[in-house]
Parts: C-alpha cells; structure tokens; sequence
C-alpha cells in the first residue's frame, strides 16, 4: 500500500496487468504492436499523457515538473499483456497487416508476439452493425447466456495469463442508435431483458456488464451506450469498478474542443460550423450505415452545445448551424481527413471565417488513449474509485458524467480536472494559476 | 469604496473615463466607432469580455454565471472619452473611413462624434516606423521636452473633458527591433537619455513615461518594448501606475496558442509550423520594412517555445522547425488572412498534418482588446494594483512578466488566470475542476 | 442580310430581343439587374465573354484581337426586354432583395426598371420539386393546355413589349431524376403524354415545348432533362430553334473541368476526388431534397468520366472513387463554398494531393453565362443553326451533343470549339496552335 | 528512313541513346531509378506523355486514339544509357538514397544499375550557387578549357557505351539571376568571354555549348539563362542541333498555368495572386539564396503576365497582385507543399477566391518531363528540326521563343500546340474542335 501525503491508500501496482480489447481491429492492433514496441525501446509512445507527460508540482518557480508515470503509481508496460475478441479470426499480426496503419516493417518487428493474440469468439448481431459480419462469433440461447460466456473467458484469461488484475477498453465498431430506455433503468430489468433477448440490449453492454461482473474496470471508445446506462452504471458502483466513456476524441472532435473554447474564451460569435470527413477504414465502412452514422453525429454535435452555452449567450450562440458529414473514402484508408468550415462574427457583428483541414490518422490517435485509460483505470480501481471516472473525460466526445451536471467538453478544462485529479490523489496543493505570489 | 468579500476596497467607478490612445488608425478607430455604436444601441460589443463575458461562480450544479461587468465594478461604456494622438491630421471619422475596416453606413451612423475627435501632435520619428511618414507632429529641442509636452497633453485632456481618470492604449505602428539596453535600466538613466536624444528611447517609451508620471495606466498592443523595459515597470510601481503588455493576440497567434496547447495536452510532437499571413493594410506595410517585422517576428515566434517547454519534452518538441511569414498584399486591405501549416507526429512517430486558414479582420479582433484593457486597467488602478498585470497576459503576444517567471502564453491558463484574478478580487472560491463533489 | 467571308448569310440584329426566363429567383434577377446596371454605365459584365471577351484571328504575329461582339453580330444589350414566370409574385426587385445576392445599394440604382418586371403565373408542381411550393401557379386540365398558356404568354411578351425575337433561358431549380422513358422518343408520343398528364412530363418539358412551338430558341440552366429528349430535340430542327443545354457550369465544376484536364495532359493518375459544397440558397435548399440532388449528382459526376477517358487510361483513370456531396448550410446564403480534394498519383504510382477550396458566388457565375446564351442562341437563330448548338458546351456542366458522339467537356477544348464556332462562320481561318511559321 | 503521309523523313531510332545530365541529384536520380524500374516492368512511367499518352486521329466518331509512342517513332526506353556530372561523388544509388524522394525499397530494385553510373567531375563555380559547394570538380584555366573538357566527357561517354545518339538534360540547381548581355549576342563573343573567363558566362550556358559543339540537343530544366541567349540559339541552329528550355513546369506553376487560363476564359478578372511554396530539399536550400530566387522568381512571375494580357484585358487585369514566395522549409523534404491564394471578381466586380493547396512532390513531377524530352528533343534531331523548339513549351514554366511572339503558356494551347506539332510531321489533319459533321 501507498499513502499519499493526503492520507489516501493506493495499492501498489504489483504483477500482471491484463488489457482486454472487445475488437482487434485497428485502433487495438495499433495499439497492442506500438506498446510492445515501445517496451522493446524501438518506437516511443507519443500522443500518450501517461507516457510522455508531466505535472507542474508548486510554484512556477520551483520548476518541479514530475513525469505523470513516475508521480502517480501506475502499471509498468512491461506487466501488460493483450487479449481480446473479434468477428474475424485473424491474429493481432494479421489484422493489423489488412488495417493498414503501421507499415509491415515496423510490424514485423514484433511479429511473434501479434502473432499470439488470437481472438476470442465475439458476442456480435448483424442488427447492431449493419455493414459487418464475420465467422468468429458466440452462439447461445440467449443474451445472458453470452454474457456468461464472456466472463468465462475473462476468467480463463486472467488465469491463463496469471495476471493480477483486468481492464477491459471497447475497440469495437460503432454499434446503431438507441436511446436508453426503461430496461436500462435497473439492473434487474437489464439482466431480466437479457435472458429475454430484448433488442434493447446491444452487443457492447452486454461486455460491459461481463467486466463488472469480474470487477474488471471497463471504457468505452464508440459512441454507443455500452456502459453508460444507469443500470451499468449503478452496477460499477456496487462491484466497486470504475467505468469511464464513452467515444474517443481522437481527429476533428479534438480540435473541436479546442477552437470552440477558443471563441467562447474571446466571446467571438459563431453562425455556423460545418465539419466534414472523409476516411475509408473499417470505421468509415460502418458509418456509411445511416444508422450507426446516426450514433456518431449525436456524439459529435452535442460538443459544441455544451462548451458554447448558448442560453449564457444567447447574443454569440443562440443561433448557429451545426452540421457533422462523414463520408467513407476509400483512398484514405487508415488516413483520414477533416475539413472544418468555421462562420464567426467579431465586433459589431462584423463576420470572419476559419478553415482547418486535419490530414490525421485515426488509429494512431487513437491507441495512445487505449494506453492511457488502462492504466488510469486501473489506477482508479487501486486507489479506490469507482463508477463514473470524470476525470477521465479528456479522452472522450461524449463524457460521462452525473447526472446532476452537465458534461464538460472543453479540452484544457478537461486536461485541468485530470491534472488536479491526480495531484489531489497525492496530496499535493491544486493549480489554479492565480499567481500573485510572484508580484509581491 | 467597494469592500469585497475578501476585505478588499475598490474605489467606486464614478465620473468619465478617459481612453488616451497614441495611433488613430484602424484598431483605435474602430475601437471608438464601435464603443459609440454600442452605447446607442446600434451594435454589440462581441469579442469583449468585459461587456459579453460571464464568470462561474462556487459549483456547477449552483449554476451562478453573473455578467464579469456586474461581478466586478467597471466603468460604464457611457462613461469613455476618447482621444489621441497621430501623425496624420484625420479627424477620426475621416481616418476610419481610409482604414476601410468598418463600412461607411455603419460611420455614419455615429459621423458627428468621430469628427469631432481630432488627434494631437503625435511625437514621431522615422527612424523607428520607416514605412510611415506624416505632417502632424510635434517639434523640441528633445525627447525629454517631448515627454513633457505629452503630460501637458494628457493635463489639458483630462481638465477639458472633465475626467475622473485616464488610462492610456498603445494603438501605433510597429517600431523597429530593439533589445533592452543599458539606459532602459533605471529610471534615471533613462531620463538622462532622453535628454540626450538617446537613439534607444523610441516614441512608444516616450508615451509610456509620459502616461506613468501622469499616473494614468498603459498598456503596450505592439510588438515594442515601450514600457517592457526595467526603468518604466519601477516607474510604474513608484507611481502605483498599472501596467500590460504586450502586442494584442488577435489572429494567427491567437490560434496558435490554441492549437499548441492542444498538441501538448495530447503529448503530440511537433516537427514543424509554417505560418504565413497576408494583409494589406497599413500594419502590413508598416511591417514590410524588416526591422518592423523582426520586432513581429521575435514576439510571434516566442509562443511555441514557452508553451512546448522542448526542455520538458526534447522528444516531442526538441527539434521542430518554427517559421513565420507575413506579407504585405494589398488586394486584401485589412480582412488579413492566415494560413498555418503544422507538422506534427503521434503514435510510434507517424506523421500528420494540421493545415489551418484564418480569414479574419485585424482590428475588429484587436478592438474589443483596446475596450477591454481599458476598463480592467481602470479597475486595476481603483483596486491598488499596480506594476505588471499579468493577469491580463490573455490579451497579448508577449505577455510582459515578473523576471523570476516564463511568461504564460496558453490561452487557456490565461483565462484561468484572469477569471481567478477577478474571483480573488472579489473573495469568491477560486475554481480548480476537480469537481469530486458530484460524486459523492 | 450580312454577309460572311464564306458566304454564309446572318439575319441583322435589329429590334428587341425578348428574354423570357422561367424562374425568377436568384440567377435571373440578377442577370437581369446587372444587365442594367452595365447599360447604364454602372458597372461591367465580369464574366461574360460576348461582353468582354476578343477572338484571335490570323497569327500571333498579326495581333489582330477584335472584341467577340464586334466580330460577330449579337443583339446590343440596350435592345434585350426581360420577363420570365414564377411561383412567387414578388416582382423582380423583390425577389432580388430576398435573394440577397447584389447589395440593396446597388439594386436600387435600378429599382424602378426592376419593379416592373413582374412574372407570369408559373407552370409548376410540388411532384418535381419536393421543397419548394408558391401561389402564383397557372392550373388547367392537362399539361397540353398548360404549354398552350405559356404558348399564349410567349405570344403576348412579345406583342406587348414590340420584340422582333425571343430567346427563352431556365433559371428554374432543379427537378427531380428522371430518366429519358418512351414517351420522349416522339413528339406525337410526348403531346399525347401531356394531354394525359403523364408523370413523364416535367415542368421544364413543357416550358421548352412551348418555346419551341413558338420558335424560340431554350437553353436549359438546370440538370434535369427539359429539351434534352428526342421528342424536343427533333422537333427543335423541325421547327429551325437552336436549343442548348444542360446546367450552368459554375463553381466547383468549373474547376473540376479544368483540373482533371491538366491531370491528364501531364499523364498524372487519380486514386479519388472528393467534393463537397455548401450552399444556403434556395438551390442548396431545393437539392437537399435527394431526389433533386440526384439530378445535379448524375450531372456532377459524368464529368470526369468523360474528361479522364478511363478506358484509355485503365492504368491511371481505371479505378478512381469519386463522391459529390452538397450539403445545405444557411449560413452561406448564395455565397457557396466548394472544397475539393483530390487523390492523384505520379512517377513510379508516388501519391500527391490536392486541395481546392472555391469561396465562390452562385448566381454571380451564372449571370453572364444567361446573357451569352441569350446572344449567342440569338446569333445561331439568325444564322440558321438549328437543333443542339454543341459549341455552347462551354457553358454547360452535362451539354447536350449528336447521339454518335460523347460530350465534350474539358474546358479549354470547349472553349478552342466554340471560338472556331465563330471563326468558321465569319470565314476566319481556324487556329490550330500549330505556329511553324515563326520558325522559318 | 521513315517516311510520314506528308513525305517528311525521319531517321529510324536504332541504337543507344544517351541521356547526360548535369546534375546527379534529386531529380535526375528518380529519373533514372524510375527508368530502369519501368524498363523491368516493377512501376509505370506516370506523369510521362510520351510513354502513357495516347493522340487523336480523326473524327471523334473514328475513335483513334493510338499511342503517341506507337504514332511517332521514338526511342525504346531499353536503349537508354544513362551518365552526369555532380559537384559530389555520390554514385546514383547513394544520391538517390540522400534525396530521399523514393523509398530504400524501390531503389534497392535497381541498385547494381544505379552504383554503376558515378557522375564525372562537374563544371561548378560557388559564384552562381551560393548555397552549395562540392569536392568533385574540374580544374582548368578558363571557361573555355572547360567547354573543352565536357566535349571530351561526351564523346568518351559515347564511345564507352557505344551510343549512336545523346541528349542533355540539365538538371542542376538554380543559378543567381542574369540578363542576357553582349558578351551572349554572337558566339564569337561568347567564345572570347569563355577564353577571358567573363561574369556572363555561367556553369550551365559551358554546357549547353558543349553539348551543342558535340551535335547533342540540350534541355534547361532550371529557370537560369544556359541556352537562353542569342549566341547559342544561333549556335544550334548551326549546328542543327535542337534545343527546349527553360524551367521544369512542375508543381504550383502547371496549376498556374491552369487556373489563369480558367480565369481568361470564362472573363472572371483578378485583383491578386499570392503563391507561397515551402519545401525542403536542396532545390529549397538553394532558392534560400535570393540571388538564385530572383531567377525562380522572375521564371515564376511571368506566367500569368502573358496568359491574362492585361493590355488586352484592362478591366480585368490591368491591376491584379502578384506576389510569389518561396521558403526553405526542412521538414518537408523532397515533399513541397504550394499554397495559392487566388483574389477574383466576377458580374459586376462582386469578389470571390480560389485556395489551392498542392501537396506535391518535386522530382516525382520532374521525373517524367526529363524522360519526354529526352525522347522528344531526340525524335527532332531524327526528323531534322533544330532550334528552338516552341512545340515542347508544355514542361516549361519559361517556354523559349521566337524573338517575334510572346510565349505561349496555357497548358492547354501547349498541349494542342505540342499534338499538333506530332500530327503535322506525321502528315495527319490538324485537330480544331470544329465538329460541325456530327450534325448534318
């Protein structure tokens, strides 16, 4: 046990780490080779705050500026290990050879490792994700029994890989839209609408409440429900399993949350802001499904919303046009592109415009926020937190919040709470850039 | 007098305000043809956060967002005066109209004001703007006699119009680059200096000492040293003067500190930013001449260096290459246009782009600056600050600080700081998002 | 009677000219308020090359470069009339106002020439233009009767305003997909679907019927079918009216044109070309129907087909993806954007990119080319053309042609066509860019 | 002897033909690799019109479109043989590898070929390229000698590789700007200047005399003057020796060239031009230099002087701006980026603007321009033209010219130019666009 200056308890980070990925596709694939790259000291692990990053302890003049990973006690990559389930039967090496990320050398270096990742059988319906099908898929009578079958194999996986302890990140594709409704309401519905096959129940949450079940930490990176039901989230609260989602805030969105609180912070007004992509991976392909497409729009429109206050502002943001294309190209691959159009208006109404074109790669944004979440996740559970994560929401389109509260999507207000989440784990005096101390 | 929660007393808003501002070109003009516009209700002051802005005050289920103009005392827009001085004889009515920014219909509406302010003897010399030449210019024996002439300009201002305080904006060209040098070092070096005619004591100084021993606040909204020099921040502490600076953040750089905050939220390295910028106003020939430009280009270029600590982060931002353009290009009179090129790379090192055009109006974003700085130097001042207001760094692209600190240059925790600067002020909780308390 | 070089005979233009435009909207008003302006000196036809444009005749050498309009005899502008129908009773000026693409300051310098110009009740149905609906709409019993009325509408124009001819120009919106069915094959066939009010018959079918039966040259501004059926194609012959069509080439198709010829004349090969639009006018409003969008899709899309030659070129334009996308985006009004991106790749298969973002106005493109095509439809009545006028291709983003052939539309050839159009006809000798001459 | 339709002879393309390349770098690296890869049928010749292109014969209604290097009798690409000068050692293979355009993979395919051609000592003088300096040059006591010591290089050259026919192509770097003088009006004068080892004579003007001296056709890929100048042009036509320049048209320019035409056609005027490059590789560090820009820069500049003709075209583009700015930019590479911003107005001088942002790459645009003129400037030495030859403006962003005409640079008038120049020497009907047949 640690104890931190403020008196908390965390446990030390001891023995395996298993991370298990619902979908080994793209963003896991990526994920999965750059870590063991990383850990082979042939790659570093940019775009990752766990990483890379640093805290600012004090004053400005003290110059204390710890690596996150040395001030809090997370897992060491070195005690990670993969696993995952998948529709397609390819191991991590081949799947990551058809996505089309990282380039074959740099795969080939860590050849026999992926090659030793084969995917579990998913739990997968057609219903939920039009444009997809594959052969590697559970059958069961019915979706409790699934659910049964997934945390056997979380189980089987942790006893096979003798590992400490689990987390579970959802790297699978972005299931159709649905609202929650009543059987999402309480966990007894929910089980209840399981055994009863009831179309409300999609795939994801049904690995969502498996990793409860086992205790095992679990966020969402599609847009999809997933946990985000109070039913699982009541659920994570009980079994003392912090959760944290939902979609990951990867290409167009990030900037997104960066140039909105820009104009919101110079009160510069906004008429419209058109955004569109074109990307032509697996992702892409499913979005094509108007349905599906319809659970990504709903994550990415809701941002500017919230960050803007229109009914703060009414005079700035009581009446600007908001439209989110995506479009599957298949040139781009991997590679996608984001066109933003921006209409603001400046003094006296005068208007002005701004054009941002990301030529961005989704997976290669993506992984590092794998990367991150397990061990922050994982962390949570040590020191004791459990159901929603907030703190966690500069990962996500779409944070997770009480619902008391509104959801907070500006990045650097995001990145504030986490930074001051951990330093109030340790004890340590919380940054609010007053600052007057150097004038006296 | 105001007393605080906090115990703090701030003197009362009463009486005209009067806003001194040297240059009356397109920033000052628009700044006073909209502030007229404003108060008769014609337009909004959008891009001002003194009179748009709201601040969050205790948590977020409280919901307590008060105006920033009703939760700290400012001055009312009823209450400005405007004056100035320029090179050129233009009323400014007629200099508004040459700087093409605001449209004929909407000067007309407020013709009889602007007309009627009439710009002082400017105290100008070639040497220091080389672009620029005009007739309407004061003459001495040198540049102390100069400064005297100034204060008797800023007495007769104030007596004429009857004002309760002044405070004074750099709204001039560019001057050539300078570095701090031995007889900025003490005030009364520099006064000696002036005396002699001192080639290292340019006009933007000479204001600025003239402003200070009149006791009435500056702030500097270009790129030259004028009060960021050692003997003019003593001065100013002596005279309980306050004091900002400098250069207004308005378009590219204003986005800049944006997405750079970003990158390094996100842990994305950097392995170059291009930036280029075309406009064709008299700033953009002013700036044609590189001795301006260098001046430019050393506050331009700081930006990234403070806010991607390279020290902190060699692999990230230990090598990338930073350039900035600007061209003068006449077709495009003042709606300049930015365009930034930003290499950068994530995951395992895999390169992306961020392309970013800014088709924006360099005065209607730098005059809800000039209204800004105005009343919270005004507020300053009544409140007993003095010296650099850092707090205040949110406006400019080189933010003028205590020596013992970098400057801060994110946008963000600029914000920061300044709304933490008002809550203290006015002893309201300071805000750090941790926001455990949702969750309890 | 003129005279040519070769002996052909051109009917002097002499008298009113009389243009008759279905749709009052944007296009047409502005058209017809420019077309004024310019008579009276107020401004210049931008964009029009009867106006503007010179021929080169002979060599290089001889620098002999005479205006288009005084090589060939077109109708001076202070002889065209104007009159068209609409849905709307809004008069010209009105209906220019509410487009809001000339500025009011301008429109009211010809208030009162506008205000006269009101439209004839409309032939029109919800059926062909899901999004739109107005009063000012003629009924009867069949679609037969209706083309009488406009028959009787044409007849009373041109008696009333004392025309010696008429043209007829479509500036209606865009119908929805249609595809050429048997009762196009023959004019018996087509009358006798208007009598029985055949969903076949389109709207804009019987506009051109009408003009055709009364000898009066149609251009088809619009994607959809109108005169481009064999029915009205033969009957065009029969009765000697030359007819021209289909879709005003404007902004992104106008780049498009001649992007995709420079790709192939440097052999560069093409992966994907994607395009987008915004556009907030009543056409973007009237293509967010898909049925309408459909339309303008097939006419968007045939041309790089066409240009490219992908069977001749299976290696570089065997398998490009191209997707066009028009999005309705208020903000805009009538000043859309396009952004292309385009996929191309070079020596050896190396990728490159492109980008094209077109800030562009709508109707501002479109006006000159109604003004040309009234001249030019004009000149070729009264030189005895008849049928397609394949040389208007120029002006046409899907031009109609001889069944034998494909369509031509690469710009520049285009352009040499129609520019030989007219050599041909004065018995100038054609230019073929050969110039040996100057090597002797 | 070939015999065409018209009765031209040309001679048969037996044998070896060499290709001599002063300058070994970037580019004349990707041409050869990309030579031999294409010859081994590993990649395809993309971007090269005398290998991909085909010609229209006839009628469209014909559809012939045979070859162009099935229509004209050029060089097989298994004949070429392959040699240079470069001020450094580097073999083709490590040059290729240092340029960096085309990946280790690609080039280690032809890696033997490629060790095997080692550049011979170059004729270089730091005067004229400030930025670069070598070891591997030659020594010799005037310029004159120098001439001597290449027309030794080449004919060893050809004995060695038993070559029936040569051609040079320079592909060097960009020298510092010069106007033709005196000294270049004779080639007496030029002889003596070569002997008194004048200023005006420049590396690249010894060889182009030397290889006109030789009876080899030569081609200036660089904006500086080489061939440009009367003694040499007299020279070649001498000599019967023919010769092309000056300035690869690659990137920003063949758009340039494109879009200008696209303005002129359709009467849209232009109130400014803004080109702004950043690149990389030593083309990029040599245009650093300002002298070397100018060269660029006035090669860069002309094009749209003469595509618009503003003295034609007053009101349309008598007053545009244009500037063109080029910046070394390390961290692109071989991968320069153009960025164009284009000002237009169109009916009634409403504004509108074009943005294009070209990602392209240099040498794989080069590449294949190298190769065309080689097989081009060899089929006119067979068909007996000398002198300039007008017909291959097309690859050049400077066409040469006779002193009489302007030069043509419409890609498109070059392109028709350049097809009908190969139609007349085979005796076929010049193409016009005329096709009245298709409707009789």
């Amino acid at each position: 046990m640690i104890k931190t200056k403020s008196g908390a308890e965390i446990k030390e980070p001891v023995g395996k780490l298993g991370v298990l990925l619902p979908g080994l596709g793209a963003v896991a694939t990526t994920f999965i080779a750059g870590t063991l790259l990383v850990r082979k000291g042939l790659a570093l692990p940019i775009g990752s705050l766990t990483q890379m990053g640093t805290i600012r302890l004090g004053k400005r003049t003290e110059r204390k500026f710890p690596k996150i990973k040395e001030f809090v006690p997370l897992a060491d990559l070195n005690d990670l290990v993969f696993g995952g389930w998948d529709i397609f039967e390819d191991n991590a090496y081949e799947s990551a050879l058809k996505a089309g990320v990282l380039r074959k050398e740099h795969l080939d270096l860590v050849k026999d490792e992926l090659e030793q990742i084969k995917p579990m059988k998913a739990v997968f319906d057609r219903k939920y994700v039009k444009k997809l099908d594959g052969p590697n898929v559970k059958k069961a009578k019915d979706k409790f029994e699934l659910a049964q079958m997934l945390r056997e194999d979380i189980r089987n996986f942790k006893e096979r890989n003798n590992c400490d302890r689990l987390v579970m990140i959802w790297c699978g594709s972005t299931e159709i839209y649905m609202e929650p409704s009543d059987v999402h309401r309480s966990l007894e519905k929910f089980e209840e609408a399981m055994k009863k096959n009831d179309d409300a129940i999609s795939p994801s949450m049904i690995y969502a409440y498996a990793a409860i079940a086992e205790g095992v930490p679990y966020a969402n990176g599609a847009p999809n429900l997933s946990v985000d039901i109070p039913a699982l989230i009541q659920f994570a609260k009980e079994m003392n399993v912090p959760i944290a989602g939902k979609d990951f805030k990867t290409g167009q969105t990030l900037v997104k949350t960066v140039i909105a609180p820009m104009l919101k912070a110079r009160m510069l007004g906004l008429t419209g802001w058109f955004s569109v992509n074109i990307l032509g991976n697996r992702d892409g392909e499913v979005l094509d499904d108007p349905e599906s497409f319809k659970t990504k729009e709903v994550s990415k429109l809701g941002v500017l919303e919230y960050i803007l206050q229109p009914e703060l502002y009414p005079d700035l943001y009581g009446n600007y046009y908001h439209k989110v294309r995506i479009n599957f190209y298949p040139p781009r691959g991997d590679e996608k592109e984001a066109w933003d159009n921006i209409d603001i208006f400046g003094w006296l109404g005068y208007p002005m415009q701004i054009k941002i074109n990301f030529l961005c790669r989704d997976s290669i944004l993506a992984a590092p926020i794998v990367l991150d979440l397990a061990l922050f996740l994982d962390l949570a559970q040590r020191s004791g937190m459990h159901g929603i994560q907030e703190w966690l929401s500069f990962y996500f389109k779409s944070p997770m919040h009480a619902p008391t509260i509104y959801p907070e999507h500006d990045l650097f207000i995001q990145l504030m709470k986490l930074k001051n989440r951990l330093r109030h784990l340790m004890g340590e005096e919380l940054i609010t850039h007053l600052g007057l101390e150097y004038y006296d």
